[in-house]
């Protein structure tokens, strides 16, 4: 279970990270909050920040019940690859969001891969508990 | 607690499949990355996910707190009620969002549950341990 | 774990008393829905929900992260913190969203303490067991 909490906890600290960079661009592209539209290299740094909010709570749930029924050491591997997909996912978007297919792939798979283990490893632990 | 995964992958999987929609309304209407407005069409898909996201971190914790003070099975079941209540919600606000108020309270209405018997579970066993 | 249950709630059922706020003020200034834009005040409201739910997406697994590895009662006591500092927030965010910061701080605080008291439990535990 450490491997999938340590792998959680830096899935939230990117999280941060990404909202502390649509602050940032908040100060330095003069949008006032409320407002989250008006520069658009603000709106690549906001959608960024809300996309991994989108996949964080698929992904979470999905590392927990992955790792009940498989081994947790191979939850956290996948978590890995999602880390590093989100990475580049934010760091293409920013720079242009036409080309954010791969990291956006990248971040798919493993959430591909945590549920439909989770799903698997659920179904087989009903039939042959 | 299968049974509760078993939901909580489908919810998870149902709420992919609105983000697919909203993906897919991108390329249909031309809302090119990062806007989120410009079509009414594609802005409805778009609050189906949001709102989708913003139940889901209740439900989530809800099923799993709900579980463990009462019948994992009874959890499910309102879990159930959810994804139903989630799958109209989603039909009728793209149709019409002035008609989503049914599949909204179908929704609200197992939040509620969830919630009200994880708080009655915890009290209980912090007053009769 | 009760006490951490019991936070857990209360933090879901402020979040949706930030939720049903939005939806008055959709009422009161005519926003109607799929828009989540046109009035000032709306905004805010919804600009409050929404901030809500990306702390949430951190402050949960932080919770539970940290009360495996630490007290319980002390993950409650940071969670109090948060839900007090997240009632300021919204507060002064509708009054005057140029006000957010002390009620920001209050939340931030929490999330990191929860955070790095995750992280470093659960490498402790990894490096001696």
């Amino acid at each position: 279970m450490p491997y999938v909490d340590i792998v959680t906890a830096l899935a939230l600290i990117q999280f941060i990270s990404f909202a502390a960079k649509v602050g940032s661009a908040r100060g330095k592209y003069g949008i006032k909050a409320p407002a989250t539209t008006g520069n658009e290299i603000f709106e690549r740094h906001f959608r960024v920040q809300q996309n991994t909010l989108e996949v964080l709570i698929v992904v979470i749930p999905g590392l927990y019940i992955f790792s009940r029924y498989f081994n947790p050491l191979i939850a956290a591997g996948v978590g890995v690859i999602y880390l590093a997909g989100r990475q580049l996912y934010a760091a293409s978007y920013v720079r242009d969001p036409a080309k954010r297919s791969l990291g956006f792939g990248l971040t798919m798979l493993p959430m591909m891969i945590l549920i439909t283990g989770a799903v698997i490893g659920a179904v087989r632990q009903l039939l042959w508990p």
